[in-house]
C-alpha cells in the first residue's frame, strides 16, 4: 500500500532532499545521465525539485535543465524562484514548456508570466487554449500585486436557487472542475456572488436543503483591486478558506484561495523583515550578483549621508575631543545604545502598523508607553555607564555626563522610533522601507551632541 | 437580500472598525449603556471586537468587559491576544467564560488554556463536557508548540474500504461535523490514517466509486511532536490544506487546518522580525510595561557590552585620537556602514535559514557570493569616503586610510553576516535571537581597528 509506506517514511518525507538523494542527484548529473536523474527524482515533489534547483550554481542548474528536460511540468515551473525562472524557461525546449504551462491553473500561469520578458510572455500564451488564454489575459489586466493578478478565474457557481441535490447532480455531471475548490458560490442572474456554503455542509446536509439556508456567515467578496498584502492579511484576520473576486460591476471574475494567501503573508512578512534592515525586496540568495551590489548599495548610500550627518555633529567638538580623548573612547556607546533602542520601537512600530495593531485610536497611547519604557531603561543604563566610565577613566563628572546623554538618546530613541514610523505611514510611504535611516539619523544626532555637549559645558 | 447588501458596503466591511463605529462604541461606554454598545457590535465580527478590546487602555477594557458581559462568546475569547486575554477573563463572569469556551473547537480551547495559571485552566476544563475535556487534555499533554497542541481533536474520518456513497449516507446521518473540514480521511482498522479524499472530488463522484481512488497524492501525515513552525512551513511548501496528526503507533490523534497553520506561519515571521531587532517575541503593544522594559534591557545590555568591547579598541589608539581629532571625526562612519551592511547580509541569511533556501548544499558559493558583493560595495564606498575625507579635512593620506578601511569592514561584515548565522543555527541556536550583537561586534572591532591602526602606521 503507497499511503502506509508513506506514514512508515514521514520522517525522511518531512526531511525533504536527504544529503543521500543530494549525492545521487549530482552523480547523476555528473555522469550526464538522463534516467538516472529521472529515477531519482521520481517521487520527489514538485516544491522539492524547484529547491534543487534553486541551491544547483548557474551553470549546474543549465545542465539539470538539459538532463532534465522533457520531464518539466507546470508544477515545477510555479514552484521555482522568480529570480532564476527566466533562466529555466529559457533553457528549456519550447515544446515543454507549452506543455507544462497547458496544465496549469490561470493564477500559476499569471504568476509565471508576470516575470518574462515580452518575448516569453507572447510565446506563452500562445501556448494556452484560447479559454486560457482568455483568463489569463483577463487576469493581466488587473494591476500587478493585485486580487485580480492573484485570483484564479476557474470557480465552481451554481444558481443562488439550487438545492443540494442539484448541485451534487450538477458536479457529477461537469466535465471540469478546479483541482481545488471549498466553496460553491451562489451567484444572481447577473453573475454577482451573493453568498458561498462550504463543500461540508453541503455534502453533510439533505438533497432538498437551498444553498442559500447552507451560506456562510463569514462570507464577502473582494475586489479586483484590492492589494494582495490585504487580501492576505483578512484571510488570516477572519479565517477565511476561499474569497470571491469581484468587478467594478461585482460581478465574479475569481475567486482566491487560501494556500495563494498564505504565500502573499509570507512574502509581506518577508518583504518587512528585509526592507528593515535595508535590503531590497526583490533580494534572494539566487539574485544576479550584480541586481545585490546595487539594492545593497542604495540603501548603505542613504545610511553614509546620516553618518556624514552625525560626523559633522561630532566635528563640532573638536577643541572637547582634543582637551579629553576620553569623550572619543565613549561617545560611540552612546549612539550605538540609542541605535539599538531605536531598531527596537521602530521595529514594533512597523510590525504593529502593518498588522494594523497601530491605530489612530491607540497611537498616542502607545507613544506615551515607548517613551516611558525607554526613559526607565535610559536611567538604568545611565546608572551602568556612570559607573563603567568613572571606573574606567576615574573622572565623577564624565561619569554624570555620560548617564545624563543616555537617558536623553534612549528617550529619544523612543519617541523617533514610533513617530517616524506612524508619520511615514501617515504619508503613505512603507514606514518598513524608510523608517531606519530616518531614526538612525535621529539616535546618532541625538547621542553625539548631548554626550559632547553637555560635556563642553560641565566638564572643559 | 443580506449577503447582497455585504457586497454593497464591501469597502466598509474591509475597513474594519469605521473611525464612526468608534465614536458610538466610545460613546456607550462614556454612557455606560450596555444595550448601545450591544447594539453597536451587532455585525460586528469578532475578530473586530478583539482588535477593539487590544486598542483600549487598560481601564477602558474593564469597562467594556463589564457592559458587554454576557454577549462574550467563544469566537472572541479566542481571537484577543494572549497579552490580554487573561485580564478579559478575569473580569468576566465564570458562567460567561464556562459558557464561551463549550462552543470552541478542541484546538481553540487549548490555545486559550496555554496562557492561563493553573486555576483558570482547571476552571475551563471543569466547564467543559467530558468529551470535550478529555480532548482538551489529550490535546495538552503534547509539548507546547507542538503540532499536537495546534490539531484539532475533532476529525471526520470513514473506514479505507468506503464508497462515495457510503461516505455521503455516513455524513448526512451524523449528529456533529466539525465547523470546519476540507478532507475525509480515510483510516484503516487499527485507526491509522492511509489517505485522504477532497470533498470537492468526493461531490464530483459518482456514489459507487471508491474513496481510495481518490485519495489525493499530496497526502501526508505529521507526529504530533512535531514543531508548529515546521508544520507551518510544510503547509506553505506543499500547499496543504489539512494535515493528519499521529501518534508513535501511527494512529490519528487530529488534524490540523491551514487556517491555523497560517496563523503560526505569520507569528513565526514576527518572532524572526523582532528577534532580529533585539525584541523578546512576546512582546505585544498591550504588553505590561515592565515586561517590555525588561524584554528590552536584556539585549540593549548585550550590545552595552559589544560596545563597551568597541571603545576598548578605541582606547588603544589613544594617542593617535590626541594627535589628529579628524580620526575621532570620522571613525563612527566606517562602524556605522560596517554594521549597516552587516545587518543587510545576516538578515537575508536568518531569512534564508528560516526557509531553508541556505542549506549546507550552498553554504559556500552564497559565502563567495556575499563576500564578493561585500568587497565591491566596500571598494565604491572607499572611493566616496576618500573623496569626502579629503576634501573635509585636505590630507591625502587619511582619505586612502579610509578607503581602505572601508573595503576590509565592509568585507569582513558580508563574511561575518553569513558565517555566524550559519555557526549559530549548527549549533542548534536560533540565528535571529542572537547573531545580530555578534555581527555588530565584528564590525564594530574591525572597523575602529582597521581605521585607527592603518592611521597609526600610515599617518602617524
Amino acid at each position: 500500500m503507497q499511503q502506509a509506506e508513506q506514514i512508515d517514511d514521514v520522517t525522511e518525507v518531512l526531511d525533504e532532499i536527504t544529503s543521500e538523494q543530494w549525492d545521487v542527484i549530482l552523480a547523476a548529473m555528473e555522469a550526464e545521465d538522463p534516467q538516472a536523474l529521472k529515477t531519482a527524482l521520481e517521487t520527489v515533489h514538485a516544491a522539492d525539485i524547484a529547491d534543487i534547483l534553486e541551491q544547483l550554481s548557474s551553470d549546474q542548474r543549465d545542465r539539470f535543465v538539459q538532463l532534465y528536460g522533457s520531464e518539466f511540468d507546470g508544477d515545477i515551473l510555479s514552484e521555482i524562484d522568480e529570480s532564476i525562472r527566466e533562466q529555466v524557461i529559457e533553457a528549456l525546449p519550447r515544446e515543454v514548456v507549452a506543455e507544462a504551462v497547458r496544465e496549469l491553473d490561470s493564477d500559476d500561469v499569471v504568476d509565471i508570466l508576470e516575470d518574462l520578458e515580452q518575448d516569453g510572455q507572447d510565446f506563452i500564451l500562445q501556448s494556452l487554449e484560447s479559454d486560457d488564454r482568455e483568463a489569463v489575459q483577463s487576469a493581466m489586466s488587473w494591476p500587478e500585486g493585485s486580487a485580480g493578478r492573484l485570483m484564479q478565474s476557474e470557480t465552481v457557481t451554481v444558481p443562488e436557487d439550487y438545492t443540494v441535490g442539484e448541485t451534487i447532480d450538477f458536479l457529477r455531471a461537469a466535465e471540469w472542475l478546479p483541482a481545488q475548490f471549498y466553496h460553491i458560490i451562489l451567484v444572481d442572474l447577473e453573475g454577482r456572488p451573493t453568498g458561498y456554503g462550504t463543500l461540508g455542509r453541503i455534502l453533510a446536509a439533505r438533497r432538498d436543503v437551498h444553498l442559500t439556508d447552507l451560506s456562510e456567515d463569514s462570507f464577502r467578496t473582494v475586489s479586483a483591486t484590492e492589494d494582495e498584502g490585504e487580501v492576505a492579511r483578512l484571510f488570516n484576520k477572519y479565517h477565511l478558506i476561499s474569497m470571491p473576486v469581484v468587478d467594478e460591476a461585482e460581478k465574479l471574475v475569481g475567486v482566491i484561495t487560501i494556500d495563494d494567501a498564505m504565500i502573499v503573508l509570507d512574502e509581506e512578512a518577508e518583504e518587512d523583515l528585509l526592507r528593515l534592515a535595508g535590503v531590497s525586496e526583490e533580494s534572494s540568495l539566487s539574485d544576479r550578483i550584480w541586481d545585490t551590489v546595487r539594492g545593497r548599495f542604495v540603501w548603505l548610500f542613504v545610511n553614509l549621508l546620516t553618518a556624514i550627518l552625525a560626523s559633522i555633529v561630532i566635528s563640532m567638538f573638536e577643541e572637547e575631543l582634543e582637551a579629553m580623548v576620553a569623550l572619543a573612547v565613549l561617545m560611540p556607546i552612546v549612539a550605538s545604545m540609542g541605535g539599538n533602542a531605536g531598531t527596537q520601537t521602530m521595529t514594533v512600530a512597523v510590525r504593529a502598523l502593518a498588522t494594523r495593531e497601530l491605530t489612530g485610536q491607540n497611537a498616542r497611547r502607545v507613544l506615551s508607553r515607548e517613551l516611558m519604557v525607554g526613559t526607565i531603561n535610559g536611567l538604568a543604563f545611565g546608572v551602568i555607564m556612570s559607573a563603567v566610565a568613572a571606573f574606567w577613566f576615574g573622572v565623577p563628572m564624565l561619569a554624570a555626563v555620560i548617564a545624563m546623554a543616555m537617558v536623553l538618546t534612549l528617550a529619544s530613541a523612543a519617541l523617533s522610533g514610533i513617530v517616524l514610523p506612524l508619520l511615514l505611514d501617515r504619508a503613505g510611504i512603507d514606514p518598513a522601507l524608510a523608517s531606519g535611516p530616518f531614526v538612525t539619523t535621529v539616535t546618532d544626532v541625538v547621542g553625539f551632541f548631548a554626550f559632547l555637549g553637555l560635556a563642553s559645558v560641565v566638564l572643559l
